[in-house]
């Protein structure tokens, strides 16, 4: 493999959250209201349609330049990235696009971003039904129960996205997710180690 | 950016641990006995030559069909990465090479591995003296004390490593380092994750 071929000190760049605009649409129906309910849905969904795969999307602002995250709060606290479950067969960058528009794109489709999907930062595995995911998949798991991959999102300097009334946007640093699997869980709070390679141009307005 | 520009899903051959052969070599002096010896090493170096960059090198075996990494285990179950300092002004390829021929090479050049240093999968700052890292700086952080860079090696299907008499190699499956930072400490800990989005193409003798 060639040494330069994937662009060591990658620079992404970061734009000032002020860059964007917010604004409030229709609350969506939430699909479980507890852990247990989750759990349910998942087993049926297998069932169904065998292993899912789910897409996260990272999208990166700067404030006092330092990089922070755009992630959703619920009105239970849980915390999550924009993204959400392909169909069967969709590409997953197509898929992840579609899942960014309906999670944060306006109704008017004049508004939705020109999505940039990026480098696939982590992939994590369900190997059994339950809350528990890894990083790597253990042989002897022949059936695992989801692939949940993380991608960057190259937003541009200005966007304009529309979030669901139940729903809380919020704008988290590294520093506040990193070793803090006890708020954030494993997939987020290891964002800060899953980007380091990358070096971030703190663009200013 | 292109999208497919990084090469998703980039496949790492992983070999057999037996497909390698181990011998000792004469045993090298260990610079540091303790962690308080570690740090004034590391205050005094950088009052002589700034910041400090380190590279580490994750070489991948399998065994059982599960990515294994080779790591150090000195006397006082201090666990490493094979690498070390740049020199000022060296390069990062060329240094890390430099420190693996050092710490894994046998004496004849002619049985040293040509190594092949591929991705940077991370990047960790140490942000003062002391022994805390963490994968980003704060931009107050002016002056920080390391940079400390883990690139993938890609080893070919026969190689020979060379291991100084006080050091065990040895090989630890990912399973054994995810959420472990106990043991290998939060950089050694976190490479299951960062290595997560590789696909390892598990090869047999």
């Amino acid at each position: 493999m060639e040494e330069e071929e994937e662009g060591r000190n990658m620079v992404v760049n970061t734009y000032p959250l002020s860059s964007y605009t917010f604004c409030t649409k229709e609350a969506k129906m939430e699909k479980d209201i507890s852990v247990v309910d989750r759990c349910a849905r998942l087993k049926f969904n297998y069932i169904k349609e065998g292993m899912r795969t789910t897409v996260g999307g990272i999208l990166l602002v700067q404030e006092h330049n330092h990089p922070h995250i755009l992630l959703f709060k619920n009105r239970y606290n849980f915390y999550t990235l924009p993204g959400g479950r392909l169909k069967l067969g969709e590409n997953e960058t197509d898929g992840l696009k579609r899942k960014l528009t309906s999670k944060l794109g306006a109704d008017s489709p004049a508004y939705v971003p020109d999505w940039q999907i990026g480098e696939c930062v982590g992939i994590w595995w369900r190997q059994k039904f339950g809350t528990i995911i890894f990083p790597y998949c253990l042989p002897h798991i022949t059936k695992p129960k989801e692939c949940r991959k993380l991608f960057l999102v190259h937003l541009s300097e200005k966007e304009y996205f529309a979030v669901s009334q139940n729903m809380k946007l919020l704008a988290v640093p590294l520093f506040e997710l990193y070793d803090n699997a006890q708020s954030y869980g494993v997939v987020i709070s290891t964002i800060p180690e899953l980007l380091s390679r990358f070096q971030f141009n703190m663009m200013t307005n």
